[in-house]
């Protein structure tokens, strides 16, 4: 291990699901095993899942809290690290690996290779067919800790020249609702509604639709989301102050949406979605209201407008780099606001009351640079 | 008007919702207007859309009962008819259109050609620019009486070689499950469930989903509609018999469904379907429950397995076709009852009870044949 | 009629293929016949086609030239009009087409509503079922002419906010490079190539794959064309300076387009554009090279890098409308100069040196406004 | 290693492209390194691709013979095996690959799971960031072997109840005309003619098209043929006994196939296939001619008829999986022939004259079956 490589280190530590986050300083460094690599990591957004998962009140597929949750929990898969030090097995056959990579900490973190989503790349639905599919939010440590060990097989390498600040939502944020713009298939000049286009999922959202040549509209609440998403150049409507949000869109849009995109956790928002949408339409679900929530639309509704409603989690690693490429590119120039590591738990209590337009990012640690040390490998 | 057509007819009369259905005798025969074409009626499918409007249960996109039916009301939008005369305007241009064709009676009777869902092929949601569209159920005269005037320009062709006894239900219950299944997008080995399977619109979705090479597991109840399914070729679970249908289902297919065709019209169908939906699966919706029913499927289990829900309303005429093709030839056998014009009161309730395997077709008139008196055009 | 319809005007006309342009000035005025409107024309654009039909030379599916074409010929299939009056049959049942309306006389005239093509809103493939398909380039005079009479069950109703000048070459140049990129399906941020992007269709496909955000390289010759194309957002690769396209392209992309539209109408163009792909892109054709063309590429390439090659006539009219609305909401720009209709024979062969950066609209005639003389119906 | 793997073993060897195929009795077994297992092949189908690389003919995406190739050659990539020996790091964390597994030893060998194509499930065009990819055509030791080492990373695990006499050529043909039938996307009853029906590739091609419920021409020469292709339900075309094969096929499927499925590796089949076609219909290939060969359509034909045309390279692994399930399930039934290993220089020459109805398969090695002696790991 190189001398700058420190033994003990520091964590966001949730001892218990409902428990404090409690900052630990003398947490052990992992030393990474065979074909791992070691990150050092710089800046993690902070995901709504994180906040739920921490609570405890994270819904599963069966609408029930999952428990099934590695304690204690250290959080966070928005990270972007600096490979700092490679495992056995690591160089060897594969060079584009090298200490001073820029890589990223995301949901994901390890998958089996053979099962049917990881052969049709939908890999981030992992079954697991003989190796156990993990993720860095309910099985292994994530980036809310100054050095993480990473998957060299399912590595995440991002271009040397991307802004981590800004790549780090886009690895999670920025990929959920690229891939849901994915899947909304609306055309150049056709209509998006994007509920809840203030927040970190949302303002995504709003750009990628934008980008893709839609005509664009935000609803959320207050001054300070309107300012953001009419900056991207979306047209915006505040539901605190709209009697009738489905009308209002419906006239805007003469005769609904394309595309919803529900980026909104609330049970509220879900109800009125269908409703905001065109015949022929798509509502796209990526929040996930606590409790699990349920979509109000009717059966009637779906069949008579022939509606197509679609969910997704996250992305695959390749719509994540393409997500990031936007970034580095400037298409997409996603809101942030980086605060010190040591603000999480205020964060979270601002994330609970909706008050944050965009995305806060959090400083890990320093960048050692893409020269750092080349010790010898372990 | 050639001397064969009578002046008045039969027709089955709803004078107001939830009203009995009268049967009379002395209901004039309507003549074809410009661009019409008269048919006579041969056979006609019941449908249970025929039943809820009736009622005055039908639910509307608004999950709302529809009232803005036509009264007295005729019901009937699975015929298949014999042109017996053609209004002014027709033939000049068109040679293809000529007595003794034989001609169905859909839902959809007249559409504008110029909204965009008639521009792209969808004309089943027309919006009107111009022409308002109309429908069998709700603003014509439909199949249930011995006469009907269709818009020429909207003509259902049949070929003259079908069986119009088999054709008949195809145009509605066949043609809204041909289209499920195209929404399905399954390929060849993929495992299909059929929840209703024993039903009007389950067994075409049944055959449509063989048709295609899927696996199919059909789900209902009781032996009649056992022996229906299972003779097609599909397996069979009895949901009186199984206590966790869900479980049976993961089960028979390692994982779930690739699609789950809801042919249903019991909300607690709906509320299992998307359970028995692999990762990624599709759910497509074709039944409607009195009320509008809803989904009870989370939004947890939306996103968290990617899963998509597409509801459709009938078919385009081009697929109606398609539909009406693979009976012709004999991939798709549908089962049926050919019950007499006077029974429809009876079909109803058996209709309400869920008594029938398969679809009952009326008799409606006698078939005056291809080469029915070529009178010269009114 | 109303007085201010003359009975005769002036029409360009062709009487034997290969033959002259000559200026008639007391060509008839043809009234409109039942369903139909007369258009008076304001502007039109001119297309590669008109010319090699004119000619002679433009080839069939068969790769053998077309003589089945309508003389004496009148040309122009990229006109907008203003309807001046109505046939019977207009407007009673439909009360949206009005005097005054903006029009476009398009490629295709009249479509039969019936055939599968038709049936699926590709009606511009029209197989005539029942009434046989027209199209003013080779059965119908077309917009070289003062007056023109159309279809009104197949009417192009324009916007009328549109700019008749920008709109009456998007209704093909533009419409064919619009279909072509849907074709392409790239995404954003993807690679799109269009060759012979300083052109007529060229100029349209750079600026819809722009709009639909992927990163444009234009290939075409000349300082005019350079300054066009780039002065639309995209790149520039001169043909004529660069010893090796394929190459600079590969090395521009990173392995190759996505997507190239090849909108020019050279045999070379075409031997090289699959050698400009990506693994998995897809090669859009759009010009017709006098003779027909062949496709250069190799079986193998085809096989081995798995690419894809699609054809395109034109697009549907929705597909129309939506590439009008990309103009009327100025997304798309197009470059047009405006001629005097004299200019005909000149703007020919201007073309045939491929000398236009851009496309030519012919001035036809003055607009009467919207508000022209709402004479009484004829 | 276990004592009943001899040290050096039988192989087919190429020294020379060109050159005769040798048999040699000492070649050495290789011992599985890292991350590989070692298996004993049973059986393995032989391709035209072995054929031509082993000549020195086969063509590059550029058209040119590819040279690069691994010399001495031995071919086969069609092969099942037993694996008898696991090497280091396997097992460990992956408990599904055993001794006794049957596996498929198929052209991709080894994928770099990081560049565009692996991450989105077309690893087949793997383009190796970081690690190479390797194939068992052109850089690896193939299936005409006793023994072959196998990347347990991108391992084909095989079903063990498939016939492997009947998986083996399902690994290459099976697979490319399975991808060849997704790409061309036909519904129920839509028509697909396949040139070369009663080849290798063919046969399979016909088989998959009635699967999914097409309506299937097989065209090719001679009574052998036409028996197979007939048996397996579609009509046959024998181009040697019809003057006019592509009219034979317009009139059969009344305007035209939906797609052509050209499994044939003549050039000749190639310049009739896209006047098969129906408007929007899909041309897919899948055998390259000697030389690379040259589409002759038209660029005229491909845009006004609006085809597509599309090429595949064999199919990813999970598609390779999904065809032999449709084997092991009986619904495909592949013809093979089996012969012995050193049959192989004469099946070379049958193959050469076409005169192979179905596929060839050699039997290599006996199998040790399932429970073969499970010696302690390397």
């Amino acid at each position: 291990m190189p001398p700058s490589i420190p033994t003990t280190q520091t964590v966001a530590l949730v001892r218990t699901l409902g428990g404090p986050v409690e900052f630990v300083h003398d947490y052990p460094v992992q030393l990474p095993g065979q074909d791992e690599v070691l990150a050092k990591v710089l800046y993690t957004g902070v995901c709504q899942s994180d906040l739920h998962t921490r609570a405890g009140t994270a819904a599963g597929a069966d609408g029930k809290p999952i428990t099934a949750i590695k304690l204690p929990h250290i959080g966070g898969h928005e990270g972007v690290g600096r490979i700092v030090a490679l495992g056995p097995g690591i160089g060897e056959r594969d060079p584009s690996i090298q200490i001073g990579g820029l890589v990223g900490i995301r949901f994901s973190s390890r998958v089996c290779r053979r099962c049917e989503y990881c052969l049709k790349g939908e890999e981030q639905y992992c079954q697991g067919v003989g190796i156990k599919p993990t993720n860095h939010l309910h099985h292994e440590d994530g980036a809310f800790q100054e050095y993480v060990c990473l998957d060299a097989g399912y590595i995440t390498l991002l271009p040397q020249d991307v802004d981590p600040v800004l790549a780090a939502p886009t690895l999670c944020a920025g990929l959920t609702a690229y891939k849901a713009m994915k899947n909304a298939e609306v055309g150049v000049g056709e209509w998006v509604v994007v509920v809840g286009a203030g927040g970190g999922l949302g303002q995504y959202a709003v750009q990628y639709a934008l980008a893709q040549g839609a005509r664009v509209i935000g609803v959320d609440g207050g001054q300070q989301k309107r300012d953001l998403v009419t900056s991207f150049g979306a047209q915006f409507v505040d539901f605190r102050e709209t009697p009738d949000v489905v009308s209002k869109v419906q006239e805007m849009t003469a005769c609904g949406a394309h595309a919803v995109i529900v980026a909104a956790a609330s049970s509220a928002a879900f109800a009125q979605a269908a409703s905001m949408l065109r015949i022929g339409g798509t509502m796209c679900l990526i929040g996930i209201p606590p409790g699990g929530g349920h979509i109000e639309t009717t059966v009637a509704e779906i069949v008579i407008k022939g509606i197509k409603i679609k969910g997704n989690l996250v992305g695959n690693l390749g719509e994540c780099l393409a997500a990031v490429e936007l970034v580095r590119t400037g298409v997409v120039k996603p809101k942030v606001y980086v605060r010190p590591f040591k603000d999480l738990p205020k964060v979270y209590e601002e994330l609970e009351r909706g008050d944050i337009a965009g995305r806060v990012v959090l400083k890990i640690g320093e960048d050692p640079g893409a020269n750092v040390e080349r010790a010898s490998k372990l």
